[in-house]
């Protein structure tokens, strides 16, 4: 059980989670291809992954995994021969997913391949054309506006064929056979917070978590977003029932607020007890009703699926400018702001693991705590004092059918004063774990 | 199933309906007799009713039929033989229900059988005696004031005698049996709003309805309030089972705005839809909770019948100081009010009909979209457009247990979006009706 | 069945209860001992008790009745042999169920003994050491401050030794056995409010109970708290499942606001009953929802046992400065707080008697209230009167399932126009009890 009381170092994290994101930073990712095996190959430099790769075609629900994307090059030359446009400077230069071309074409026909953000002239967009064969290159408006009439030479060197689609997992086995899921997505190329820093951030739980004996059996999921999930849901169907519940982790770098999206039922646990842990700490946050749309939230809620899967991001996809831009970069997230996500995931999960039902031994009026040590003992003071209210609420509601949370939400005081209360009546021997 | 899309001239239908009002607002109506029967004719001048006649002394539950009222005349005359009140000027003049009467008396005889409206001294109130046998005269409180003692004579040409109460009823035969049921009140003598608004708004309603193929089928009443209302449920017993919901529809010419009152249950289908309709159109409204009193809601709400049946008026019953007054009268309603109610109308019922519950056939992750040319496909875009959500939003809801009314209050989007895209989703065969 | 009309002189009962708690106001309680049996006394000179003696030793649930305690006297003498703290002068300077000692000692040995507080330096506070062998003398702050050093004196001539916990009862058999059960705890020594008013109040209730014939059986408890009340529990057990619902009464002669404490389930009969009468009556009044402290309403809360006991006080405890010290005398509580109290208690019952829950006769559609003489026979007024809506609403919502207080909610009403109307139209045969 991930004890509730611990003295991690999330500022020191920080800068670990940091560091990964900025050695994964480079790389050019996509929903297949090498990109997607290198940065798992620097995730098992921290914790062990199993890698499984799904082949081309292979049908996963209603989709079929496609053809297998790489790219090795890919420029704009003018009619100078000057590269005005080039891969090798910024991976998010080309329209993801772009098929082999190379040409010589007027700016007329060049133009509907071109993608610019006029709202932001300086930033390149990220742009993707999946399971949609296109080619293009994205640019900054400001170059757009500025390009002459001339002849360009088009370059991409890519390849779409036969392969897989991969991803990565680290199972941290528990006491307990039911699962949580953590899911990062890993698609993106250079983009830092969307998704390097939810990357980093699971990684370093995950090293928390199985530096301890937990009581759930956690899932660490990296893997390319949609069809990614899709295929990690569909490869695991027969394990779909012991997951308890998950969350999905992205933008996590980002210095905005911290933002929970609620389950398509929005009263599991994994929304009862985010939500606690939010409330309680004294900084602002915020709360979104489901929405089928965002990120992989969406698959694990699809009706036949069904799983009670949340998604805890700080400023969430299309709030902030720099979303999907070249301007989501290592300037953008900063360590403390990951260490700070790193400490209320943690925090969530400890509340879920010492979250235990308990039963009262003496349901029959109060037992009597004084002979235990467990009572103030000159009576007539004033309030009690917050242990002792913890107590007595929780003797009071030890029925054997309300789990911890929901005491601790009645008496309106924070899960970890609760927590300690119950330890201290278990010990006791006046209630006990149902 | 009346389409989702139509493109009705309500403006046109205002005048319509205003014209038919103006036709019946002449006729002296009572809860029986030969008023109601001029009413029925003429309606069905516009749609074929058939005419029901329940004989006096039929018993209808608690209640039996009674005599049945006609009058021909009424008047009083002052010393000097002149006329001073004459219901040929006006039917409001006589106490609805009057027993005959003829006699000569001093005014502090005749004073306890006249009324007035000491708050409004120009108008003639309407006032009845049902089920009590009374005489009396109704006139302004400025001619009470003013009233000389004197003899006068009271002539009061009625007869009270065995009849029958009669309503008439346009069946509006649908694909199901199942019935909706649409309720006006014909009982009243030269009151515009109340209810000639009502009646003629159901008439053109039945019109529209009728030029379609509903999937329900219509029962389009037009009885007298109370009495009739509780024998036409007596004489259909045998039918309620079949009853899904109603309307009563009353109060409709005046140009205040829409006022929903609610079910006893308050959130059967026709609360959800009524509200629904009201809250998308970017027009004030206000909302009733049920309450016993009112119209005939009352006797469908009554423990033993228990239909869902909800009243939508303008300005309610009470709340203007036209109601049960000669001012009640064409000039207080006006044909651009009674379009708008129509419309309003019109919309409820085409939800209700297009209200089906919908199963995905791809239950497990999202479908793909994209090979059936329902997405975008450059992605990376910011948020999706309102119909590419509205179909995020049924795929995700789509469990084969919620209505699509259900899809559209959660999602935030109106009705007709959420429709459109179940009719795309299903011709795509992503999604079917239950 | 306690009728819902009276004309009591809830003044004089005021003054009745201001006298017998003055008589009981100098003696000396605790959780056992002779001064609760001078208290139940005196009680049964008003009504007749049944007095329970449960022996020292006797095992209650997880407690032990303890050792009696009594007390004959108790001094501090100084060093000139002037008693300088004097429990003749008032019971409140002793710990209460301190155990005897006879010493001399200096100041600083003397003062872990010693209480006082410091924010009312001229009030003597109330401490008790059940449960926990100590010693102790409270004092005011200003005293304490000014005790020189010295040799002092110390006398405390108790006695702890093997006897019985005493309780009281006055049990008022009704038409049913269900019971309903009104604790007044009796330990606490000269606190006026604290709790002669609560027991004064049960006392002066009972009469007025006993006198009709009620529909439940009453069952007045004046026991200590916490030990008494466990003892009362247990000694009840084969009893408890007759116990409808409860409630404790405390603090009632303050002339605070009216303050309603819930049930843990907060929202059984005696909570709708409780805050029915007081949202009713337009005077100020506070809502506590259930904590797990405070009075006895935490044993009847607790899992085993289970029962809907609310506890209606004014002022709470801890609420008001005077709260167990020396300044809870009786100058802080009035008659007619002390009646005000009374009124609300008895209206609760009176409500909670009258509670039935009816069945319509007539079902189908509204019965005819005219032939009844139950319906205002000129029609095509405005609103109906008060009592009219009530029989509507009653006819409408008399379903055989639903009780009296359920239709004056929902209808806005007051219980005893409900009541009224039910009365008449149960007179009248349209409606029946179920």
């Amino acid at each position: 059980m991930l004890p509730i009381h611990t003295s991690i170092n999330y500022s020191k994290c920080g800068e670990h989670m940091y560091a990964l994101a900025e050695r994964l930073y480079p790389i050019c990712r996509s929903i297949t291809g090498n990109g997607v095996r290198e940065t798992l190959r620097l995730i098992n430099d921290e914790i062990p992954l199993t890698i499984v790769e799904t082949p081309t075609g292979t049908a996963v629900f209603d989709w079929v995994v496609p053809y297998e994307w790489n790219i090795r090059d890919a420029y704009i030359k003018n009619s100078n021969g000057v590269k005005i446009v080039d891969f090798q400077k910024s991976n998010l230069h080309i329209l993801n997913y772009s098929i082999p071309i190379k040409a010589r074409m007027r700016l007329d026909a060049l133009r509907p391949h071109l993608f610019s953000l006029p709202e932001f002239p300086d930033w390149i967009p990220h742009r993707t054309s999946y399971f949609n064969d296109n080619w293009g290159f994205c640019i900054t408006h400001q170059q757009l506006e500025n390009l002459p009439d001339d002849d360009y030479d088009i370059v991409i060197d890519s390849t779409l064929e036969p392969g897989a689609l991969t991803y990565g997992e680290f199972i941290i086995p528990g006491m307990s056979e039911e699962q949580i899921l953590l899911f990062a997505h890993c698609c993106h190329p250079s983009l830092a917070n969307d998704n390097l820093s939810g990357i980093a951030m699971v990684v370093e739980l995950a090293k928390i978590i199985s530096s301890s004996s937990p009581r759930y059996t956690y899932r660490c999921v990296f893997a390319p977003a949609a069809i990614g999930c899709i295929t990690w849901i569909s490869n695991n169907q027969s394990e779909l029932a012991k997951v308890k519940l998950g969350m999905v982790a992205a933008l996590l770098g980002h210095p905005g607020k911290l933002t929970y999206k609620k389950t398509v039922t929005g009263s599991t646990l994994i929304d009862r007890a985010s939500l606690h842990v939010l409330r309680h700490r004294n900084e602002p946050f915020d709360t979104l009703e489901f929405s089928p749309f965002g990120y992989d939230e969406r698959q694990f809620a699809s009706p036949g699926i069904n799983l009670p899967v949340g998604r805890l991001t700080r400023t969430p996809n299309g709030a902030y400018p720099e979303y999907h831009t070249s301007a989501d970069n290592m300037n953008l997230i900063q360590p403390n702001a990951m260490a700070d996500s790193l400490s209320v995931y943690h925090a969530i999960f400890q509340l879920i693991e010492n979250n235990h039902v308990y039963q009262s031994n003496f349901p029959f009026c109060e037992p009597q705590l004084g002979k235990r040590g467990l009572y103030r003992t000159t009576g007539g003071h004033g309030n009690p004092e917050q242990q002792q209210i913890a107590r007595l609420w929780i003797l009071n509601q030890a029925n054997g059918q309300r789990d911890l949370l929901e005491i601790a939400e009645r008496s309106g005081l924070k899960f970890e004063i609760i927590a300690d209360a119950a330890a201290e009546l278990t010990a006791a021997d006046v209630i006990r774990i149902v």
